[in-house]
């Protein structure tokens, strides 16, 4: 008898019938003989009706976080209910728990607070009486009794953090696709899904578009240990198991191919090689909320040197708001300059780490395909380029095949 | 500095805008320098939303009791969210409770769940403060935790329990009619709001018609001595006072009129008068959940008897299908027989206690108007009779005028 966390997210549970096909899915693997707690996100849509609403009570003013959290766990609140007298009217022993029932301690930054502790004797009691446990995802509370949101990706996160608190044996990620592919197939008709991957190369993912789960979920996983599979909540496919490295995995040199589009290059030119520079920049930019990625620096010959970074293009006029001070600042001969248009492609694997020449592969081929560089930035396991908007479905057609991913 | 308890109905919080019409009540309030707690109900036409996905999971089954209170509780915390953030955004410092927060403990009936304690030191502190409590009617929790809520007329409930456990100055419930009438204003346009009522004036006023409130929050009033205020949400008239009798309220006789219409009489007739009939027959009948009235047995002369008893007219099939097991039981010659098309007409007054002849006087003026009486029965403070139902309007406009409650 294994214990079983799974996870169905808000598309999975958006209408009555997808709850029975939920509750159904529940049953079976109970009644394969293993215990389960099932964590659940709000209905989708629910979310943004309540924001709506929230809207219309609060005028130009923003709502108050406190409230805010208040409000929206009422999402998951709904579905922790109905998924669990679904189950009961199956004639199956199961019990819903909130976020705060559930003991999901967190601290006090409400709509993205993090997990502070979880008491799970609770859960445990109601698993030991035979129940199937019905846990509202994305939600906790204070240890003063407020409740309280984890901002996006919550119930990933809710999932795997109970799984480490219950030592579950198997955390079942369930969502709309069958695991992580090689690359997106909407792009690359070949590509082929992951049976395995290790949490670092997940993390690299994610973070340069491939976006099947949060960051922090995975961050939070491999902190834990907790061994979890993205699989779809359509069919009964195996998914992709996300575990910490084996040595077997380094054999792979690449595991995937992420893209990410609607980028733009911003430049500062001219700018004196000084210490502290960089950190006026980016801190300007920080101050603005604005997501930046592959900062670049070359060597200063002159005195001056330039810096560029990306940024979503939608992002780019605020970026420009936000450097003016610091040129300014920075003196006479600081000239800023944006360009959209580009893509970034990532390849990512561990198997970097022990293969030398990774990169001069990836440059010829995408060279030898018409494809001009832009930009190159690398980690331990991931090289990162930005090539023109137009030539990134080719780009990733390259990659995909001069990597063997297609096996 | 007045400590005041107010709470809003379903109705009054209905759209964003009208909750916006509240937080401005609640606002206006606190500005008039006193401290407020505000109870508020789900918006209305929420929880049969609620209900009907609850449905929808379940089919054939009903919804699991535990699950039903968990899923309605989204109903008022939904609401008490709304109502603080638009408070918050008018510059006011609010905070919403959800019936566990505010230390609200029931028994473990769900659905119907009687409040067993109130611990309010977390309300007192919220206040001391200098917040406005948002608290959410109708709900409550075990000592363990799980979530429960009243039944009907439970954020009433709430608001007079929260009331008597912070020893609040004055209850107000804001609900869509300016307070009790002498009748009801559709039927006897001359009837006038009512300034002053003793609790048991307004508990047989319930009990007979005039749904202003629920009788278990009147009797919880009574029980622990909160006076409370029934008015309107729509504008700012006083409203009908609710508490203790004092010596001056004798002085009137009839309080007020009330009327149900739809009414239906079903007898039991040639019942041998032998001890534990009467319980045979109403304990079947309750079993059934039906709800009785007028429960009339004449003295017998010949050895049998008649039982009498009126229920809602759509209930009488459930009536006759509970009772024939019973009437098997009685023995031959035992009959039973419904009539619907009738009415009940009530007065209610405790100057009835010190004023005789209230009862000829009734019947008196009826009869001069050729209204006949088919059933009667009397408490200390009201005496009830049935007429035919297309006579009920012309019988309350007599009973009114007979009285003089028009002033």
């Amino acid at each position: 008898m294994s214990l079983i966390v799974q996870k169905y997210g808000g598309t999975s549970v958006g209408t009555p019938e997808r709850i029975l096909n939920v509750a159904k899915r529940i049953l079976e693997t109970k009644k394969a003989g293993n215990r389960v707690v099932a964590v659940v996100s709000a209905m989708s849509g629910v979310t943004n009706r309540l924001i709506e609403l929230a809207d219309k009570v609060t005028g130009e003013a923003e709502p108050t976080e406190r409230e805010m959290d208040v409000l929206l766990a009422t999402g998951e609140q709904t579905t922790i209910a109905l998924t669990a007298m679904a189950l009961n009217a199956m004639g199956e022993k199961a019990v819903s728990l909130t976020g705060a029932q559930a003991g999901i301690e967190t601290d006090g930054v409400h709509t993205k607070a993090r997990i502070s502790n979880i008491s799970p004797e609770g859960v445990h009691e109601l698993l030991n009486d035979g129940n199937i446990v019905i846990l509202a995802g994305f939600q906790g509370k204070t240890p003063d009794g407020k409740i309280t949101t984890l901002g996006r990706g919550g119930s990933d996160l809710t999932a795997i953090a109970m799984a480490a608190a219950i030592d579950a044996d198997l955390c079942q990620i369930y969502t709309d696709v069958d695991g992580v592919y090689t690359c997106d197939p909407r792009v690359v008709p070949e590509a082929r899904k992951i049976d395995e991957i290790s949490y670092d190369e997940m993390l690299e993912m994610a973070s340069s578009g491939t976006k099947v789960m949060q960051s922090r979920s995975v961050e939070f996983a491999k902190k834990f240990g907790v061994t979890f599979e993205v699989r779809s909540s359509l069919n009964n496919n195996p998914g992709t198991i996300v575990r910490e490295e084996t040595m077997s995995m380094e054999s792979v040199v690449i595991r995937g191919v992420s893209l990410e589009r609607a980028q733009a290059k911003v430049t500062i030119s001219g700018v004196n090689d000084l210490p502290g520079t960089a950190g006026k920049i980016f801190g300007a930019v920080s101050d603005a909320n604005l997501i930046v990625d592959m900062i670049v620096q070359n060597v200063s010959q002159t005195g001056t040197t330039d810096i560029s970074f990306t940024v979503h293009k939608d992002d780019v006029a605020k970026a420009e708001k936000a450097l003016s001070p610091v040129l300014a600042e920075l003196g006479d001969g600081v000239g800023v300059e944006a360009q959209d248009g580009i893509a970034k492609l990532s390849v990512v694997g561990i198997g970097m780490r022990s293969h030398s020449g990774v990169a001069a592969e990836m440059f010829q081929a995408l060279s030898e395909a018409g494809i001009n560089i832009k930009m190159i930035s690398t980690s331990e396991i991931k090289i990162t380029v930005t090539v023109a908007e137009d030539q990134i479905d080719e780009a990733a057609k390259v990659m995909h095949d001069a990597f063997g991913l297609a096996g």
